[in-house]
This record gives structure tokens, C-alpha cells and sequence, in this order.
């Protein structure tokens, strides 16, 4: 068992807010995706970010509204934002006193990394 | 963009706790792993379970303790615990008031799934 918090993590600015990359974590063995913390302050935006990796957005402190074009989606803490590749995104924190924070797990799409559970609903028959 | 949210999502009883698979959601497309909810009600614990997969166990609301062999570790929300193949596991709620949700992400190990940050920090070399 391996505990990793976000409220310990190494930070440092990236994307308008501050991440915490996984790179700082040793010995985590074999993992099939990359993940940094996101932590965005009361009242803070990310610049808008766009990458050829799929992105699953954990929210798992406060709250976001996750800009995706002209559409916002409000997501609180226990929700999972599912965002495409080259989808190009925002997040913001609406609060004006708590921070946000967002678990950010992402993998380059393509190849072996279709699972049981995805393929029963998946879109593309891939 | 797609919004997958703990509370709307339809949960069964599981591991003695609530667990709401994500075979529900259609139209994921390609993930290279499988996920569900974990709903733990206040007081609650969920039975013993142990499983080839590794397991990354996201805290999204509440508190856990989760107990591995001897050891137990507090894991408020913005806590990750990353769990070995056939690690046996307990989630606890400590708490006699608010319900615990984590998001469980896991998959079966070894094949294609090291990725450049967790190379860098791999404890096997492999």
C-alpha cells in the first residue's frame, strides 16, 4: 500500500495553477496511465490546456466548473470528467474561499488499453 | 466532455458496501482501465477483498481508513492509495455522520501499461 496525498504533494506552477506531477513519486511500479494533482485556488482558472492524451478529471476537493468549448459543467468533489483528446479545456474554481483540487489521470490513446468494462459501452467498437 | 457523478450514478449492494461499476456509462471509448464507485456509509466497512488487479483507491468525499494486513491508514478526501495485486484490503468510514465515496481504478498488470513518469519511479526496473 502506498498512500499519496495531495495535501503533501510537491507542487510547483504549471497551466496558470499548481501541479503536482507523479514523476515525484517513487516506486509505483507498473501503472497503465500518468497523473498529477491540480490544485486551483478560490477563485482561480487554469489556462486553457489541449494534449493528445485522453484526461480523467477526479474531482476530489471543493468544486469546478469545466469549460469544454461553449459548454461548462459544474463537477464536485466525486465527480470524473471524462475529456477526448485535443479537447481543449479549463478548469475554475467558483468559489471564492475553498480550494479546488483535481486528481488529473491521462494516457495516450490507442493500442492495448481496452479493458472489459470499456468495451461494453464503448462508442467507437474499437 | 463527459460528467460521470458519484451521486447520480446507480450503485448495488458489493463487498458488503455500495459499489456503482462503470460498465454502466456508455460510449467511454478506449481507457486502459476499469473503475467504480464505492459508497460507504457512515460507521460502514466494506468486506475483505483481494484481486489480481492493482488498485488505485481515490478518496472523493469523507474519510477512509484502510486497513492492509496489520497496518491501517488515514485517507481524507484528496488521498489516492495505491494497492499491489492480491494486497487484501478494508475500507473503513470512521465517520458517524458522512457517507464515503472513492472512486476505485484498477487493472491487471504486466503487458503494455509502463508510461514515462512511472518508469522514472519505478521500484522493479521494469
Amino acid at each position: 500500500m502506498q498512500v499519496l496525498k495531495s495535501s503533501s504533494a510537491e507542487l510547483a506552477p504549471e497551466f496558470g495553477i499548481l501541479a503536482g506531477r507523479w514523476s515525484q513519486y517513487t516506486g509505483l511500479g507498473s501503472v497503465p496511465f500518468d497523473a498529477m494533482w491540480c490544485v486551483v485556488p478560490p477563485g482561480g482558472r487554469s489556462n486553457t490546456d489541449r494534449h493528445p492524451e485522453r484526461e480523467l478529471a477526479v474531482i476530489v476537493q471543493g468544486a469546478a466548473d469545466v469549460h469544454v468549448g461553449g459548454r461548462a459543467e459544474r463537477a464536485p468533489a466525486g465527480t470524473a470528467v471524462l475529456l477526448d483528446s485535443e479537447e481543449a479545456h479549463v478548469l475554475v474554481n467558483p468559489s471564492a474561499d475553498d480550494p479546488l483540487v483535481v486528481l488529473s489521470i491521462y494516457w495516450l490513446p490507442g493500442g492495448q488499453e481496452q479493458t472489459a468494462a470499456t468495451a461494453a459501452g464503448s462508442a467507437d467498437g474499437s
